[in-house]
């Protein structure tokens, strides 16, 4: 007989006990052993649940129980966090997140402590939500090289989107039905500015690269600027802007991660991601290409990516080796956007499309769009930020304005 | 130091001694310890190869050593890879294999005897080639009581319809180009007629739901019917044909395997999936949705699968309680077709837009289609077999054809 523990009784932490208690046959079953839910720390009480003689106020009944062997942390935030993770592991027992937060700041070290007291540190939640994507790419994919990754990691950001494309909204009439709904906090910050994608994609950086990646350090963008007018006109050339996190590997072996909207072809199934969906495309020399997709948060969904966890874990009586990365250290192994290259979206003022054509290469068929002589859009040849600024300059000269421009992704 | 053999050096087993040559170092890595390419059994000879010093014609040496730990299979057929399977399992050295028929016909006395031996039968690479979904399904979703799977897992099919849809070619002529390109032997029959998805749902609907299922109990009908009329017309209501393997649970508990072209809406992501990618989406009470995509076959995408699970594998040192099913008895956890139900696509002579509302249900909007006066498509109600029988003899006693029907995927 195993134990289970849950950190935090908000959301995620009552879908844990919840989902577990509906499906505890099936999932024992599945374990080839008994599980108990038996402790849940939060400070606030629930007398009305059915499980409310299990709640505890402290740590410590937890740490200091040898039966519990694996522990759902779902508090969010840093701290208290960190130290509860930490303590657990160090009290040999196996942790799974959902805090994507606390991964994406302290992985390496969470990490180093697991394998120190031959334990896991588990964070299949803390990316994708519902999507299995952790443990697909550390042991699924453990014979690839990868190369690039590329998703939609934000749901709330995906469904304003994609309102703004299917129905016609601007970003901010989008944004308060994302928030009527409940998709999107009253602060919306996190979402709208990229940091929660940006959290996400270093922690997938990390697994595949092997090293820790650090949100300070990646270009991030977010969706605030993004017109009503660029989503419809980009629609025309046969493209979607999604908001794309993503990291490549140089020719140099550097890696390159990003956060910002980006045009997505209309053959490209990230394009069809739609609402509040999330979905991960992976490159790899074996593979070529697969996708994930699915549910990016509440509260089952990321539940059952908890619960997953927790079922590998008690089987397991080892560190699992490929489930880890190393300290960033000096971090000359991340390129900078000046590094980013890229064909683009391109709007300006009316222009000349020769002018065009000597500005931003020789243009693809069908990849320009005229509108009312006011607005020419056009698909570039690939090109890094210091061509575009050049472009723009060389532009201005002649009387042409350039008013937006989106990186074509190439997944 | 753990020693890998493959068996049969075909495509995919010259895949797995490639990938893993080329990713070597990384694998270990990942794995955390020495690993080492031991033998290839294969009757032919390769001394141009630079593995040639490798090859074995009998398996005595592979089931001798006690440092082989784990065996791919990529024989193909049931035997004698059956029977060299058994052997290894018996000698206690895993196996992980890509080969579908093999799992769909013999998985339950596989599975049995990998868990008699405290070793794992692994068949990653038996469904959706570089997909990873049997890990997923029995690991990362283990928490999910599951409802339904419905999936693209052939891709010479898929790729045939897809031509049909975007390129107007008609079956013959999209079958010979699939012949030309490689994707379709000689003999399409396994393809084209469904046999290859339906051993591939087996495997699907074994593990989601705990029994063996096998094909010869599954409903299973192809592409070779599908007109290019249908294509056309179809699509003018919103709707992709595609070849769709899936199983439902239903209400009394059993499940419904199927084989079948059905319907699939265009917000459907699965109608999004071309060429001969395939995917796989599975719905649980977690999750509600998640979908996995990739390349279905292929030397290198296919390796990879197998020596994801290999990887795996030389980390453990016991049988995962998740990976398996049982026999399946009676077998009277199935159902048969006369329980499908579902809306369908349906073409008829000219008609009378009453007399359709009358025999097909209340239309949704936007759901009929009349050419030239000729003929009438509509998206009918929910019927099933039976009702679409009786519907037909009503429309015919009114001097009415119904010329086509396909069921509409509600996934």
């Amino acid at each position: 007989m195993d134990k289970l523990a849950v950190l935090g009784c908000g959301v995620v932490g009552s879908g844990v006990v919840e989902l577990f208690a509906k499906n505890q046959a099936l999932i024992e079953k599945r374990c080839g052993k008994k599980l108990q839910m038996a402790y849940i720390l939060d400070l606030r009480d629930f007398p009305d649940r059915p499980y409310a003689d299990l709640l505890v106020k402290n740590i410590d009944p937890i740490l200091a129980d040898p039966d519990v062997t694996v522990v759902a942390e779902c508090m969010g935030g840093v701290e208290p966090a960190f130290t509860f993770v930490k303590a657990c592991l160090e009290a040999g027992k196996s942790v799974s997140t959902s805090n994507k937060e606390l991964v994406a700041e302290k992985g390496d070290i969470l990490l180093q402590t697991a394998k120190a007291h031959n334990v896991n540190f588990f964070f299949e939640a803390s990316v994708g939500g519902a999507i299995p994507i952790i443990r697909p790419l550390h042991k699924c994919l453990a014979a690839n090289d990868f190369s690039a990754i590329a998703g939609i990691l934000n749901g709330t950001t995906n469904f304003i989107l994609n309102q703004m494309i299917k129905e016609n909204m601007d970003f901010s009439t989008a944004l308060a039905l994302a928030q009527e709904k409940g998709y999107a906090e009253k602060d919306p910050t996190a979402d709208v500015d990229g940091h929660d994608a940006c959290r996400k994609i270093c922690i997938l950086s990390s697994l595949a690269f092997g090293k820790h990646v650090y949100p300070d350090r990646v270009h991030t963008k977010g969706i605030r600027e993004v017109t009503l007018r660029d989503v419809e006109l980009c629609s025309r050339l046969g493209y979607a802007i999604k908001l794309i996190a993503r990291v490549q590997r140089l020719d140099n072996g550097k890696i390159l991660p990003t956060v910002m909207p980006m045009a997505v072809e209309e053959d490209d199934l990230l394009s069809h991601v739609n609402g509040v969906y999330n979905a991960v495309m992976v490159r790899g020399d074996g593979i070529s290409k697969a996708m994930f997709y699915g549910r990016g948060a509440g509260k089952f969904p990321t539940a059952s990516a908890v619960l997953g966890d927790m079922i590998e874990q008690v089987q397991l009586d080892h560190t699992i080796p490929s489930l880890t990365w190393e300290n960033a250290g000096n971090s000359d192994f991340l390129e900078d956007l000046t590094a980013f290259t890229a064909e683009r979206y391109i709007r300006t003022t009316a222009a000349d499309e020769m002018l065009l054509k000597e500005v931003f290469g020789a243009l693809k068929e069908n990849s320009v769009y005229t509108e009312e002589d006011e607005t020419v859009c056009i698909v570039s040849r690939p090109m890094n930020e210091a061509d575009v600024e050049a472009a723009a300059k060389t532009l201005t000269q002649k009387g042409v304005t350039l008013l937006a421009q989106y990186p074509v992704l190439v997944d």
